[in-house]
C-alpha cells in the first residue's frame, strides 16, 4: 500500500529532465544546455531539506547549471550525480555514502533509464507524462506533469503523510 | 466585500515567481537564474504607475535580472526586496518607508511564504494555479494563471473599479 | 467586408510582443530582454517578403535582438521601430518613407497601445488572446494565439485571397 | 501500408524547428538563435543510433547550437545540414555520401519546405501541428506535437515494428 511505503521514506532522489523540468533543454552555441526549473517545486524541496529529508539527484544531464540550481535548494554537491549512464550504480553509491537503505528512498523518475533504480527504491513515483514503460512499473503515477507541480505535489503527499508539511517562517529564514 | 476592499487600495505589491512569471526559472552555468515576464502584465503595471499607484515587490529570488525588469515598469529600486525570507518584515519596512498602511495595499502572491503578508494587506489576490494553502486565505482567486494574465487582469479589476483604467497616448509617451 | 479589405493590402506591419511572440519576455542580469519567435511564422513572413509585400514593425520593445531576428525575415532596418511610445506617429512615418497609404496596410496588434494604429490601417487583425479592448475594434479576430500561429495563419489568409500563397523552392533558395 | 514502409527504414532524417522543437526560436542581441529540445526525444534518438539507424538533419536554421546538440545524440557532423534552402538537394547529398537509398529513409518534417523531401523518402511523418500542406502529403500524421513527444513516439513506432525498441543499460552506458 502507498501509505505503508511512504511511512519509511527518509530520502528523496530525483531524476532531473522531465521530473524537475518539463523535459525542455535549451541549447546554446557553445553546446551548453540550460533547464527551466519551477519555483513551487523549489519551495517544497527546500522545506523537505529543512525537515530533515536527505536529498539526491541522478541525471544523464551534464551541465553544471543543474548543480548550481540544486545547491540552492539544499542538495549537497556529493549527492548530485551528473552524466549518469548507469543510475543503479549511482544509487548504490548514494546509499553507501549516506548510510541509507534503498527502501528508505522515494525516487522520482520519468523515462526508461530510471526504471532500474525505481524498482530498487522503496517508492517509485512518476509524472503523468512519463514514458509508458515507466508508468507500468511505478508505485504511484502523479496527476501532475514534470516541471509543472509533479515534484511539489509528490513531496507534499509524502510530508503530509508523515505530518511534516508545515511552515514556520522563523525556522525557514534562518536556514536559507 | 471585494469592492469595499478595492476602494481603499493605493499601492500594489507583488511576489515575483508564479505571479509575474509562470514559476519557471531558467538556470545557467554560473548559477544565474532568469525569468520570463509577460508583456501584457507589463503594460498594466506601467499604466498603474502612471495613474499614481505605488508599486512594490517582495521575492525570495535574488537575481538582479528581476530588479532590471521591474525598473522598466515604474518600480523604484528601494521598493524591490530580493532574497526575502521573511516577507512580513519586508512589507512592514515598505509601509514605513513609503508612509503606506497595509490596508491600502493589494498584494499578489501564490505560495506559502506569501500567506503571512497576504493576511496583513488590505486585499490578497492569488492566481488560479496558486498553492491550495494560499487559495484558502486569499480575498480573491483570479481565473488567470501566474505569468499568463493574472497580474494584468487583477490590476485591470482594481483600476476599472477606481475609474482609472484608461489610456492616453500623449500622457503615456511622456512618461516612458 | 473582410475580403474587400484584404484585396487592397500591399504591406504588413506587426506589433512584436504578443503578436510575433506569446508575450513572454526573458530578462537577463544586464537588463537585456529576449523573445521567443516562431519558425512557422518566420516562413510565412519570408514568403510574403518574397512575393512583394512590404514589411514593417512597430514595438514598445527596445532590444536589438528584435531587429536582428526581423532582419533575417526580410524586414528592412529602417522599417523596424523599437521603443515606440506613439505608434500612430511611427506608422505615419512608415507610410511617408515608403509611399504607402494606411489603407494598404494590414496591421497585427494585441494590446491597448495598438488600438490607434489599428483603426488607421486598412485592416486590423488581432490574436485570440488579445486584450478585450483590441478585440472590440479589430476588423478580424484570429482563432490563433500570439506566437502560436497567429501571424502565420493571418498572412496565409491574406496571401491565399490574393492568390500568392505558393512556394517555389528555386525562387526561395535564391532570395534567402 | 504503413507497416510495409516501416519495414525498410534504416535511416532517420529530421527537420529541426517544429520537429525536434515546438517551433520556438529564442533570439539574443547578437542575432544568435537558440532552440529548446526535449529530453525524451533525446533518449529515443540516442537509442536509435545505438541500434544502428543512420541519423541526419536538414534544417533552414543556421545556429551552431543545433549542431552542438545533435552531436550529443549520435549524429555525425557531416550529416547535419544547416542553412538549407533546398532540402531535396541536401537529401540527395546525404544519400550519396552514406550510400543510402531514399526509400530507406524515414523523414520527419512539419512545414512547406519539407514537402519535396518528404515525397522523396520512404516514409514521411509529420506532427499533429504541422502545416496543412504537409499533413496533406504525409504518409503518417502523429498525434503528438513537434518538440512534445513527436520525434520520440515516431521513433518508438519504427523501432517497435522492427523489434529494436529495447534498452540494455550495459550496452547504453558504454556508448554514451
Amino acid at each position: 500500500m502507498l501509505e505503508d511505503k511512504l511511512k519509511n521514506i527518509t530520502a528523496i532522489v530525483f531524476d532531473v529532465d522531465g521530473v524537475l523540468t518539463n523535459g525542455g533543454i535549451l541549447a546554446n552555441e557553445y553546446g551548453d544546455l540550460f533547464r527551466v526549473f519551477d519555483s513551487k517545486d523549489g519551495f517544497a524541496i527546500r522545506l523537505a531539506h529543512l525537515k530533515g529529508y536527505h536529498l539526491g539527484a541522478i541525471t544523464g544531464g551534464k551541465s553544471i547549471s543543474i548543480t548550481k540550481r540544486l545547491l540552492t535548494l539544499g542538495f549537497r554537491e556529493e549527492d548530485i550525480y551528473l552524466s549518469s549512464r548507469d543510475k543503479v550504480a549511482h544509487l548504490n553509491d548514494y546509499c553507501l555514502k549516506n548510510d541509507i537503505k534503498p527502501e528508505e528512498i522515494m525516487y522520482l523518475g520519468d523515462d526508461i533509464p530510471d526504471i532500474g533504480v525505481m524498482k530498487l527504491c522503496g517508492l517509485g513515483v512518476c509524472p503523468s507524462d512519463a514514458a509508458e514503460e515507466v508508468k507500468a512499473i511505478a508505485d504511484y503515477i502523479s496527476e501532475y506533469k514534470g516541471g509543472r507541480l509533479f515534484a511539489r505535489k509528490t513531496i507534499e503527499m509524502l510530508m503530509k503523510m508523515q505530518g511534516k508539511w508545515n511552515f514556520d517562517v522563523t525556522e525557514y529564514k534562518d536556514k536559507f
